[in-house]
């Protein structure tokens, strides 16, 4: 029995929580660039960031607010990464994080800043404050969907999902939207991803939850093997479903936990599919391996190769390549033992071709989502990761993106 | 003062070896597919092999035969990899060793065998022993060039390259082959290398040297970042050049070592542009890292970023993609020291963008050599790596290359 149900909306479906998308003329005229997410009360927060060295301004700062596990408004720019801009960039992040607090009448610890797009140009930090004013006038309820558009780059839709579980006789609603497309490969934290909920629950559980869902979710997610400078999930959890506060491995703890992996794995495979040039979705499921490391490492060489990505665009079975990409994933494996199948088509068997019907192949590659199964025959751990097929399109977006 | 000098010719250029490439059938009517080199006495051998776990049958046979140090013919398929073929395949491979030494009347195990191409189809046996015949009957001098031709798979141009260097008073030449294209990320070794000398050495000196030189040129480049699992690089001395005998450490191994680097490196390079797709070599140059393993982490992951790739193919000056994949290389760097270089021009300096000519970079980047230099600005080791753009025609050769 599933234990949640989805409903329609995305971080503006729980209760207290409002959003707005606006013009803010950081990215080429007509598009939303700017968006502001805001919990009518303080809420309980929890981050996981980029592992990048190399960090953007409005993450340093956001990691420095939310040291205390609470927050109650976002700010996300698209169109300027505010990265590598210096102490001249870190100061228009605080600037911006300033401006949102006095606008929202909250304190300056309690902001989030983020930024997405283009690397070593400084901000428009006049155009920012400016579309910031414009957005918070406009916060509602009705606003998440024009978020969910603001915080767009190359991604060709936008990101959301909500979902409803009972806890303790209390609806609970969890909310969330995320970008993606380029410069995707995660390492802790990947793209941008906001959750929000109604749920009532300890810093420390919802740090957990958040921390367990992105590790099976956006971390299983590679588009290009870039991991980007401004990667970042935040959640907020405003406590006004009511609900018995969820505390740290209780049932209720496992109960949201589950519902918010679905919100997560949901907007990841979402991330893959729309990855830049992508025209399908690829999972890799790897089994039966030694560790749930090893299954990781061969899942994730697999779904990385640009060997298969290209194979998979022009629909060629081509399982040499899949074989091949894991055997230098550094995992522990035995060549004579792997299968692997497309689909539920065989391919290879104890290391070796088997006959398969070409037809049938072509016809699973010339699908939407390809499914690749990887039995490694030699545990019982197993990991999931999906990407995309490399394309023309993907080098093209990517020729010429700056100018 | 140069130590050696470039002269025309490949792997039949030193004293006592014989070559040919011959059509097998093996691939498509009218390619060359098939290549034998034979050193008219015993040569002394050295070899490094793919770090992939998952290992082609002729590797496995000529890992066999190498343990002695020892080699004296050494037999090259193209259009089959003869990898993850069981024990079929290995049977295959033995049975192509064992008539290679047959017809040249010397022992089995100083036959080293290898195959390129597509993984996991059966190598068609017959075919190759029908054309291992017929270039047994042409070995020649002259029988170089076709050899590096018959090697070739994806390849545009053959590679060889051969050197001169004087050693007590003797005349040592270095000669050498290799093939590349797709699959190639080293680690180890990569992609098929064939070095011949004239040179009187011992085992261990030319093991050294060979390791030594893959080192900072074979396992320098990449083209795609798959690492193949057929993968060698062999070196064969027959010490008919009568010089006093290169022991280990000597004046005359440094300067038998250092003309060894030269071929490697331009082999290198020449592998690098001619990756698959590639209009562009390009060379990433890392100093003052901490450590040399630094130097190479951030070099092969600026290298290897798919958005570095495509900026450059459409001479676009990301420089943004540049630090942030110096950022997640994993390596020790401080963000805020870094300095980057496009040719001779600043893109950033310590670690924010500068003010730099867009029409000079520009210009930089239509050249068919890009070198970015990454200044690390902390300790005094440094790595190059090689690599090339990734371009539509990248998507085009491999989305369907199998079929």
């Amino acid at each position: 029995m599933l234990k949640y149900k989805t409903i329609t909306g995305g971080v503006t479906a729980p209760k207290g929580f409002l959003a707005a998308g606006v013009e803010a003329a950081i990215k080429k005229a007509g598009k939303l660039d700017l968006a502001v997410l805001y919990s009518e009360v303080p809420a309980v927060a929890a981050g996981v960031y980029t592992t990048n060295k190399v960090k953007a301004a409005p993450l340093l700062v956001t990691m420095e607010h939310l040291q205390d596990g609470k927050a109650q408004a976002v700010l996300v720019n698209s169109g300027n990464a505010n990265s590598c801009t210096g102490v001249e960039g870190l100061h228009k992040a605080k600037k911006t994080a300033a401006e949102l607090a006095a606008l929202l009448n909250i304190e300056v610890e309690d902001t989030i800043v983020t930024s997405t797009g283009v690397i070593g140009v400084q901000l428009p930090v006049e155009r920012v404050l400016t579309g910031l004013k414009k957005a918070v006038q406009v916060l509602s309820v009705d606003g998440g969907h024009s978020a969910a558009e603001a915080i767009m780059t190359t991604d060709t839709s936008p990101k959301e999902m909500a979902v409803q579980l009972e806890l303790g006789g209390q609806t609970v609603t969890i909310g969330a939207m995320c970008k993606g497309s380029g410069m995707i490969h995660p390492n802790m934290a990947t793209m941008l991803g906001f959750i929000t909920t109604d749920a009532n629950i300890s810093t420390e559980a919802l740090n957990k939850a958040l921390k367990y869902c992105v590790f099976k979710s956006f971390n299983m997610v590679s588009v290009d093997g870039d991991t980007s400078t401004n990667d970042m999930v935040v959640a907020l959890a405003n406590g006004m479903a009511s609900n018995k506060v969820i505390s740290l491995n209780s049932n209720d703890f496992i109960l949201f936990r589950d519902a918010l992996l679905v919100v997560c794995i949901n907007l990841a495979k979402s991330i893959a599919r729309d990855g830049e040039g992508a025209t399908k979705l690829v999972e890799v499921q790897v089994k039966n391996a030694l560790t749930e490391e090893d299954a990781k490492k061969v899942a994730m060489a697999v779904c990385q190769s640009s060997l298969v990505k290209t194979a998979i665009f022009g629909a060629d079975a081509n399982w040499g390549r899949i074989i091949c990409a894991t055997g230098y994933a550094d995992a522990d494996i035995d060549p004579n033992q792997i299968d692997i199948y497309l689909g539920a088509e065989k391919m290879a068997e104890k290391g070796i071709g088997v006959n398969f019907s070409e037809d049938r192949a072509r016809e699973i590659l010339e699908g939407d989502t390809i499914v690749i199964t990887i039995d490694l025959n030699l545990g019982d751990h197993e990991a999931t990761v999906w990407g995309c097929d490399l394309t023309y399109e993907y080098v093209k977006i990517n020729a010429d993106y700056r100018t």
